[in-house]
Order: structure tokens, then sequence, then C-alpha cells
């Protein structure tokens, strides 16, 4: 029956225009602003309305909106009216607006909430999501929660619980289509049909053997596309990305990355299949392990803004009292030359300059280094080859930048042999910086320490100390 | 046909062992480290295969390999023996391969192909790979390769390259199902099934009205779970996230994470469908720009290793000299306290500690707004708020720091006013830092530029000058 016409799947792009209206159709509504963020207006709007009490009219503003965006709003509301606002909204914050907040502020509203309350919203979500709402609460909260849950859903998310944090266990959701291979295309689709009670979020079929052990994966569009008559195992393809109910879910990410899976098998010790993993949450953790790297290196904690503000002091005044120790130290290094200062003061106007731009160097390498390093790029193949190229680049870098400071520094104090000395030392702690900034963070990653988190304190100080040694003991050797 | 006995699609997860094997299962081979990453003895015996004329040998080591572990592989070999390697492996280089490969890594190949060969690769390719194959190329490869393209491979192709670069035309691929609303679920499937020619790798089916806009999306799973007479339009999903055909890949990006969307319509100006985006080119998205956060802050470009060194020193370097000169306008402000240290020669020993400290606390913050900018955490509906919080953030960390670096200072000079001057000029510094940090990001979003590219030079020129300026300059009043 085809002649009922089916729109053509390639359309002639000839005569588009501007793409104006489809900003409008992808936002159809005056709350959000192009970036498809909340106006402030309206989240102004909203909580004016819950500070007046017309929280019947809050409730109206809000109803349209997704649940994500109901999370939006609920993250950019102030801390202390958030209790507030929630209560009005009513059941307008539910299971699923729970499970897209924040780790900080959904705690935050969940202490306000009873047990049965926090039961029934996990009861609604999938397993993971369930998963990580409850998994954050302390101990005598969370056995609150799982008693007044139903006994399949407390099963399910006590399993989960059992496997690490962070762990593909606690990622998967348990709901899935797994089906024996003896099956034709036509037994799947009437089998999915007859059975009510089947997920029906799911993007892949699993196809097991009498041990349920995944042997193939099916896409669902093959199974629409193809006769009735086919048999699933001629369907599937056999290779498949499994992946262990204990890996890391960084190891995950990578995987459904680089296999641009959308969903993945999720197997325990025997190969047996447990769970399901899908790709719209791995999306949070590629987004959330890319971007941590930036704020574990400056030392910032996990840096989220909805952090309580005396646990952020906490992360980073511990950061930075570590850096005041290395920077005392470095500092010990100019006592030492204290009598070659006094005899010379400019000398103390420019070693600044020496040390500051080795940290800088450093600090390019080791971002390079430390996001090869997670990408899994920089691999035990290609270290050596990589070490060399950084060495190289400093080489060029600190030339370059000897010359113009060494040029620059005789001009203006008329002083050739100043000249020399800083642009020695230049070029000298620009290779420190260059290799500090590779061999650091493969060290640690050697030693089985996460690179971003300590890489940069080791750095900066070699920087420091290398550049103020390297620039006040030539010019003491010097007899500047 | 139920009996015939799906398997059970919730497992009893009770006597799970440990998942030793399913690691092996994972990576059914000798190939892989337990990261899945090539071991070098892999490699090392591929290089020294094919540089003993083995290519048969070579070829058959690597033929049982992934597409995405052969990029890996010619990734991993040093760039002056990757065409070697690449001819030796003959047709196990194809056109998934080169799609898989990074970007330079792939120039360097392309280079050696005939256009011909190129063009053949790219007609084998989803539009959005092919695009990414050919966008690079300079126009004048580029348009023989286009010259070679069967039609509408190329009217595709070049209708893409018509959108601009990191753009939702140039991400989408035009093979995607659209079905008009009057059809039933069971003449959706005969459609599918009597149309060889359609693609097979979709997720969601898109539903046009007459004006081919879409009007609602149906996943697959609701179409296979649901008896063949319901109506596909009361079927789908009337919400939809629709994509502006020139939105930018990031934003497009964030509308796929907040969304939790696993495929989503591109319209074209008036609001017709015109391609569809999935969600396993949004994780390798996700993935560079979450990351290239903290390699701009460092000024390390895009911090690709497999980057021809020459353009890895002019990108690094032309950063570094922007920093000299900064560094060097940090130094002249130390210089206009010449005297006071010549009477003192410890302020020359203490002043980096101040300035490097506010360094520290200033990137601190800096990378926490830059990364709220990013994922649109940080809106203007809490910009002031995030502000004061940084601003208490310092408050309390400059005035511990203060107290540390004074009593201690204090203490081993033995001197009271020494410790007073180090501790004010720690706090003020802070505060410096702090404002600084969250200031300078929010200014150049406002003005449009990246603030992960420009922020860095400006925080840390400022805490530079200012923790000198501050330091230096009490220690004058103060009469040290």
């Amino acid at each position: 029956m085809n002649e009922v016409g089916a729109a053509d799947p390639l359309t002639d792009v000839e005569d588009r225009d501007t793409a104006e209206n489809a900003v409008e159709t992808a936002a159809p509504d005056s709350l959000h602003d192009e970036d498809d963020r909340l106006k402030p207006e309206f989240v102004t709007a909203v909580l004016d309305a819950v500070e007046e009490g017309h929280n019947e009219e809050a409730r109206e503003l809000v109803s349209p909106l997704h649940p994500a965006d109901i999370a939006d709003l609920l993250e950019l509301t102030p801390s202390e009216q958030r209790g507030e606002v929630a209560a009005a909204l009513g059941d307008l914050v539910g299971a699923e607006v729970l499970s897209e907040l924040n780790d900080y502020v959904r705690d935050d509203l969940i202490d306000a909430l009873a047990p049965e309350q926090i039961a029934e919203f996990a009861g609604e979500l999938d397993t993971d999501d369930a998963v990580a709402i409850i998994e954050d609460m302390d101990s005598e909260d969370q056995q609150a929660v799982l008693d007044a849950l139903a006994p399949e859903d407390r099963a399910a998310i006590e399993s989960a619980l059992s496997y690490p944090e962070e762990s593909a266990g606690r990622l998967m959701q348990r709901d899935l289509i797994a089906v024996p291979e003896h099956m034709s295309v036509g037994q799947v689709i009437d089998y999915l049909r007859d059975n009510s009670d089947l997920t029906s979020d799911f993007w892949e079929i699993f196809v097991v053997d009498e041990a349920h052990k995944p042997i193939g994966t099916c896409q669902l569009s093959w199974v629409l596309t193809c006769p009735r008559g086919i048999a699933i195992s001629d369907l599937m393809k056999r290779e498949q990305t499994l992946i262990p109910v204990d890996m890391d879910q960084e190891e995950v990410a990578l995987r459904f990355q680089k296999y641009a899976l959308i969903s993945a098998a999720v197997v325990d010790g025997s190969g047996r299949l447990v769970g399901m993993i899908t790709v719209d949450d791995i999306l949070h953790i590629v987004q959330e392990e890319a971007g941590e790297d930036v704020l574990r290196l400056s030392g910032a904690g996990d840096g989220d803004i909805n952090q309580p503000i005396l646990m952020t002091v906490r992360t980073r005044l511990s950061w930075l009292i570590v850096n005041l120790g290395t920077a005392i130290f470095a500092a010990s290094v100019v006592g030492f030359f204290q009598e070659t200062i006094a005899k010379y003061v400019v000398l103390a106007v420019l070693m600044p300059i020496v040390s500051g731009m080795g940290g800088n160097a450093g600090t390019q390498t080791m971002a390079v280094a430390v996001r090869a390093l997670a990408t899994n790029q920089l691999t035990s193949s290609n270290t050596r080859r990589n070490i060399l190229r950084e060495f190289r680049i400093a080489l060029a870098n600190g030339s370059v930048l000897g010359c113009l400071i060494g040029v620059a520094v005789g001009l203006i104090y008329q002083n050739h042999d100043l000249g020399i000395v800083i642009a020695m030392a230049m070029l000298f702690n620009n290779l420190v910086a260059g290799l500090a900034g590779i061999l650091v963070p493969l060290t640690l990653e050697k030693a089985g320490v996460d690179p971003a988190v300590s890489s940069a304190v080791f750095v900066t100080t070699l920087t420091d100390v290398m550049g103020f040694f390297s620039f006040l003991g030539l010019a003491t050797l010097w007899g500047l």
C-alpha cells in the first residue's frame, strides 16, 4: 500500500531561505532566549508570583515548560526560596524534573520530602534515574525510601546500589528487550505487540542464547524494514560492544564514542545480560568528564555553582593552602639570592617574568597532555614520540622568547650581560616547563592518580623554582 | 505466538560473580589493553611487518579490527610512516576508517589519494561524514572530488557545504524517514518494507504535513509495540525540538543533552524538514566542546597532538608572546618600587607569593565561570547572585590565607609590620582575583568573545599587577 504517498525523505533544499523562522519553531514561545535559556523576566515573574502568594499564577506560568526547563527554573531560584517555589508548583515538580536537577539542588529539595513521596517518584523513573536520586541520600533516609518502594522496584534499585558509584551497574536500566535467537522478525513484532508491560523506550533488541548471554544486537530500523519471515539471527549484528557491569562510567562513555553506540548490553561476570545503557545517559557523562578537567586542573573541585558555599570554600581553600606551601618554598629559593638582589635590584623586577612565562608554557603542555590522556590518544605506543614533540616545541618557543626578552632587557637596561642571562634562563625554564608539562601527567597517570587533579601544583612549583633558580643563579655566577 | 518463549527481559542478578570474564567479552582479543586501547606490542608488530615489506602479514594482523581501531592505529603511527602503512593496508583503510580519523591525520592521508578515490569513499558515507572529509580540502581539490561524485551525492554535499562550518547544516544527514500524518502504523511498516532504497539507519520517524513541515516524531519502539491499525498521528509525540539548519553545533549539542534526544529534525527557514541529526554525531561534539575549554584557557589552541608541530609552535607561541607583554607590564610595576626593595630585599622574596596566590585563586573562579557559561548554567537570571557568591568565597579564602601568611612571615622575619602588610595584600589580591575571575568571563561573553580563549590573560595580568602593587605599595606606605 505504498501509494498512500509517503513523503519523499529526500527533500530538495534549493529554495531555502534564512533560518530565522526556524529558530522560532525551535523555541516556539517567549519564555526562552535565543540560547534556549529561560528569560530572566520569566524567572522573576514566577518568583514574584510565589512571593506574593499567587501560587495558581505561578503554576500557570510554569505548566507549559518541559521538565528540563522546570529543573532549570529551580536551579535559577535562589536557594533560600527553592523550597517555597517547589511547594507552590506542587505536582509540576515531578519525578522527571527531579531526575533532571543538579545534584545539590535536588538534595535541597529532597530533604523536604517524605520518604513515601520520594519512593513514589523513584517508582516512576527508569532504574538509573531512580538510583541517581537515591544514591546520595544518607543511609537512614535511603533505607526509608527503599522500604516504601514496590518490591520489584526495590530489588532493582538495591541491586544497582550494590555496584560501585560511577560504574555501569549504576547507569544501566533493567527494562530492556531480549529475545531468543530462533525467533523470526514477525514473532518478535508479535511478542512486542502482545506484551503491554514491556518497556516502550528502547532502540535496539538484544538477542540472547539459552544462558541469557547476548549473541547479537538488532537495530529497530532493521526489524521494521524486513519481511516478517526473516530469522532475527540472520538480521542481527554479531559484533557487539558488551559493557561489564563494573566498568567505570568514563570508560563506558569512551566505548560509546568510539563505536558510535546508541545502546549497549551490560553483562555480569558470567557474561549474562543484566541491563542496558542508552546514549542519552552517556551524553551527560561525556559533558561532565570532559568539562571537569579544566575545573580540576585549576583546583576548583567539581566547580558546581550550586554547591553550598561552605563546601566550595573548603574545596578551593585546601587547594590554595597547598599552593601557598609551594609558593613559600619557591620564595625560599629567592631568599638564597638576597645578596645578589641587594646589589642589583633590577633582578627582582625581572625574575617574575622568567618564572611566570615558565608557568604559562607548562600549563599549555599540561592541558594538552591531560586531555590526550583522558581521550585515550596518548598511549604507551606514542608516549616517547610525544615527549620528544613537547621538547622540540619548548626548544622553539624558549628560543624565540629568550631572544625577545634578552634583546628587550639588554636595550632597556643598557646591559648586555643582563640580556644574555635572562635569555638563557628563559630558554632553560621553557624546557623545564615543556618536559614537566608532559612528564608529570604521564607519571601521575601511571601511578593511578588522576593527572587532572594534581598535575598543576607540581608543574607550577617546578617552573617557579627553576625560574628563580636559573635566573638568579646565572646572574650570581655571571657576577652581575 | 508468544509461547516461542521470549527471554525474560528482567534478569535476576542475585548470583552474579565478578565481572572478570565480561571484560574478556568486551574486548575478546589480545589486541587491546584493559582501557580498550591498542597494545603497543600490536602496533609495533604491524609497523615492523610493513617496514620489512610483509604487507600480507600486516593486513592479516589488522583485518580483525573495527574501523575505529584501524583509525587509532593510523593515529599511533609516526607521521612519516603513515602513508606507507595506509598503502600496505590497502582496502582495509576504507571510507569508515577515514571518517573516524583525526582531522590532521586524515589530511595527511588524503593528500596521497586521487580525487576519484576520495569521491568513492564519500559516496559510501552518510552526508555528514562525507562533508567532514571534504570540507577541509582546498577548493581546487574539493572541486575535483565533487566532480567525481555521483550527481545526487554531489548535490547533497554541495548543499551541506553551503551552510556555515560547525552548523547544523553540516552535521545533518539527508537520508531520513518522513511520513504523512494520515498513515497508520501498518502502512508505515509496509512502506518501510517495500522501499528497499530507504536508509536503514534511523531511530525515529518524522511525521510531516503537506508542506513537509514536521508536526511530530515517533520512536521506532512505539511503532513496533502498537497494533497496525493505530494512526501514526495518534502515536507521535507532538512536542519536538526542531533544529534550525544554521544553528551552531554547540547549541545543537546543548539541546540534545537538555531534552535527551536520540535524533532531531533539522528545518530550513520556512520550517520545512531538510535533514536529521543523530546523537552519535553529537557525542563527538560534546566531547570536543567540553574538552577544549581547558586547552583554550591555557592558550594551547585546539591542543591536538596530531597537529603538525610548526602549527602548534605558532599557536602556542603567539599566546606566550602576548603573555610576555603582560609579564613585562607587571614587572614594570615592580620597577616603581626599586627603592623600597633596595632598602628591604625580603620584599622581593615575598612578592611572588602574593601575586602567585592571586593567580591561583583567579584561575579557580575563572574555570568555574567559563564552564558555567558554556553549559548555560550561568545566565542573566543568576549573574548577580554568582558575583556575590564569588566575592564571599574570595573574602573567606583571602582572610584565611592572609592570616596564615601574615603569621608565618611575622614569625620568620620577626617583623609584625611585615606580617600585617603581606596579610592585607593577600586578602586584597584574593578579592581582585575572585571578582576578576567571574567579571572577565562575563564581560567577554557579553561582548561576543569566547571567554575560554581570552579570560586567562586578563585575569592573571590583573592578579600579577595588583599583587605587586598592593604588597609593595603597602610596604612603602607603611615605611618598611
